[in-house]
């Protein structure tokens, strides 16, 4: 075939880097990846989706009502449980936050004192009006980097970030800005200089949007403070004027169900300019049922409009069934009552992890304790190289152990080097002896190149 | 929000036609509403798909796969069954059209013996390897419509054709030009026209695609004849070369299924140059149940690796879950044995339609008997208008009736001005008693405007 009868969009998607290495796991069965992002298969509610599905089809008339179509931004009931179960997570956490000093001492390195961020949610902030119903976050990403973006704009990410956010920016011919992250989130001085950088050379008009894995990250397992995002906020208002138009905070909370260790923290949507600024997605099936995929924004009524439009053409809605199942899950509490067996299993997971990694691997390959998520970020001394071609990479292959080399999930950023001397770790769906014999195998390999 | 801050897709989205309609039904409830293309209500299979989910449910093994990830191209089995059931459709069709006279007789307006056309399926073409699994065929047309057009490109569609296709076109920036339709299908002769003048102009770089809604076409009603489709892929063919590259036919067959009369004709996949040039799209969920959204195309495989990088980047794969469901439908004949009860309601639908339209309507309005899909297409004397603003729709709505005014069915196409005196009419949800008063209060309304 020609190429040339492909779009652009077509001609420039690349295959996502994951694909490669799952094909890998597949061709090799003996594999241990601790590459994949699946969830823990035991951990599957099969007993509970099966009672819910049976509720649901046990009469003519709800059963009916799930097999029909829906509206295109979702179920009315399921976008006001939405609203409503997130108003009650940010209020809650908003506790955690006025108890907590970290905010408070988190000083800006310029020297400048930074405020207090305020905690300023209002209940209408939360309104089912502002909530469309996705399939999975992923598509609420697609669809709303599409309302935004065009070819040849800039986003602005997190540095590292997740990795198929960048394959949208990627096929879509946007530019990504990596933002150094720091222990509990951006370098909001570095977001500043990144800015005013842009501004200088004119470019501001072309940045959109910051794009932030907040809870857990995708890949790094850093959760950004409710001093991050606030601050991230007003720093990113400060540029509008010179931008020309609005720059918002998308805040991608697919993790943020899946902590298990230290508080909550509360949402952008609750900091100061939140209501209008913070496009917030998070996801059902992750913390559920990942087979049955449904997501969510919640994001200004404007912009809501827009994303409702183009998802008219994408799908008309969401699959109504897996709305429903979702639904009933939240309002028989059958899903909150599942998620402390989830937490304690991923972080039993996670412990077996960085256990055999403090057994197994050299003192000199360095990792934050996952609170959350479903991914070890661990750092090899400089030298060590991860990526796909390196030494590190193809030896653990040959020992039977696959990971995601660190490199996978920059954007190219044109003003930094990628780095490659990094690995996410997934302690998501291997079993336990499968990840103590896969860091074993990793530490060999390490110990080997060390 | 200052609109910039939108990308051109989000400024050039326009609010689907159809939620104003959607809207007008939630907001009075006493309306009939023959505008919806909502499935039959009590035809959705509530019992079977009970059995099918406690199938895959019962077991921690099945349910596990079906509540996990799966991969983005779709479910093996699933894409395995498709390949094998289009096969077996087009196989069986090929009887029907060898027996049939139809395609033969059809000759060439412009007097040149038109050729007989060849079946030349070959069992490769119905690979699963050429299968991908979606979110109904709505995600499919909008993926692959994306991965082959640009901004300004040019988009062939039936004239009047499926107005959520003309929305997707609309979204892009892709103008359109319409075919006319005879009663089997598009004016070869138009099309020929369509392309030559395309081709004087140098405008034909920018089509890549006829679109075709070829079984029991929505609106009209139409099916395509396998002649014509052969005729079509002919006819895009010798525009190749001016045009530098290939110029799909895109096979929208989302009412295949639903043929209640007359026999199944064969797809453009089995027409010669059909493994090469046709894109084939079907659905599980409108002849099965529309809450579970799982559709498919069939596509040459260069194509259907874009395609599959796309979907990679909208959401990793279409729910798991709704996959084995269907997957199993299929494999234990329930969907198959499902079909015959649902032509059965939808014949005597259309039948309690147009008996009623034969008693109340004037016998000035014309229209085609319908043989299958969710409509009748009802064409006003030319002086009657049956547009949004218009006498007919106004004092239909008064009356408490809503139907679909064709003119949304129309692209808009600088060569012919837009026809707005037909009206789409869905025997799909309203009961056979809604039906009756439907079209007698708009048989008085028609008759007071006459």
């Amino acid at each position: 075939m020609k190429s040339s009868a492909l779009s652009k969009l077509g001609q420039r998607t690349e295959a996502p880097p994951i694909s490669w290495l799952m094909q890998l796991t597949l061709d090799r069965p003996n594999l241990i990846s601790l590459a994949a992002g699946f969830t823990d298969n035991e951990s599957l509610p099969v007993e509970e989706t099966r009672e819910l599905l049976n509720e649901i089809l046990a009469s003519p008339r709800s059963g009916r009502a799930a097999l029909q179509y829906g509206t295109t931004a979702g179920d009315p009931h399921l976008r006001h449980l939405t609203a409503d179960r997130l108003w009650k997570l940010d209020s809650a956490a908003e506790t955690n936050h006025s108890a907590s000093a970290d905010d408070v001492a988190h000083s800006r390195r310029d020297g400048r004192k930074a405020r207090r961020p305020r905690f300023v949610a209002a209940r209408e902030i939360y309104s089912p009006e502002r909530v469309v119903i996705t399939s999975g976050s992923q598509q609420f990403l697609y669809m709303l980097t599409e309302c935004l973006c065009d070819p040849g704009d800039i986003v602005l990410v997190e540095d590292p970030t997740y990795f198929v956010y960048l394959g949208i920016a990627q096929s879509h011919g946007f530019s990504c800005r990596g933002i150094r992250m720091e222990s509990d989130g951006i370098d909001l001085l570095h977001l500043e200089q990144t800015l005013e950088g842009l501004r200088r050379r004119g470019e501001l008009k072309r940045v959109k949007l910051l794009y932030l894995v907040s809870y857990s990250q995708n890949p790094t397992g850093i959760t950004t403070s409710f001093g991050r995002k606030s601050g991230a906020l007003a720093t990113l208002k400060r540029f509008e004027r010179a931008a020309g138009h609005p720059i918002y905070l998308l805040e991608d909370a697919a993790y943020r169900e899946l902590r298990f260790a230290g508080d909550d923290v509360a949402s952008g949507l609750a900091a100061e300019g939140g209501d209008e600024r913070v496009i917030y997605t998070g996801i059902y099936s992750k913390p559920f049922a990942t087979g049955a995929r449904v997501g969510f924004g919640i994001l200004p009524k404007p912009l809501l409009t827009v994303v409702s439009r183009v998802k008219a053409n994408h799908d008309f809605g969401t699959s109504n069934l897996l709305q429903q199942l979702l639904s009933r899950a939240i309002a028989s509490c059958r899903y909150e009552s599942h998620l402390p067996e989830l937490r304690r299993r991923y972080a039993a997971k996670a412990a077996v992890m960085t256990r055999a990694m403090h057994d197994h691997f050299p003192a000199e390959v360095r990792w934050q304790e996952p609170r959350g998520g479903l991914y070890v970020w661990a750092r090899c001394p400089k030298p060590v190289k991860s990526g796909l071609n390196s030494g590190l990479f193809q030896n653990a292959l040959k020992r039977g152990v696959l990971y995601v080399p660190g490199e996978l999930c920059y954007a190219k950023d044109p003003n930094r080097r990628t780095p490659n001397h990094e690995m996410r770790l997934s302690f998501g769906s291997a079993s336990a002896a499968d990840i103590r014999t896969g860091i074993a195998r990793l530490g060999a390999t390490l110990h080997e190149l060390l």
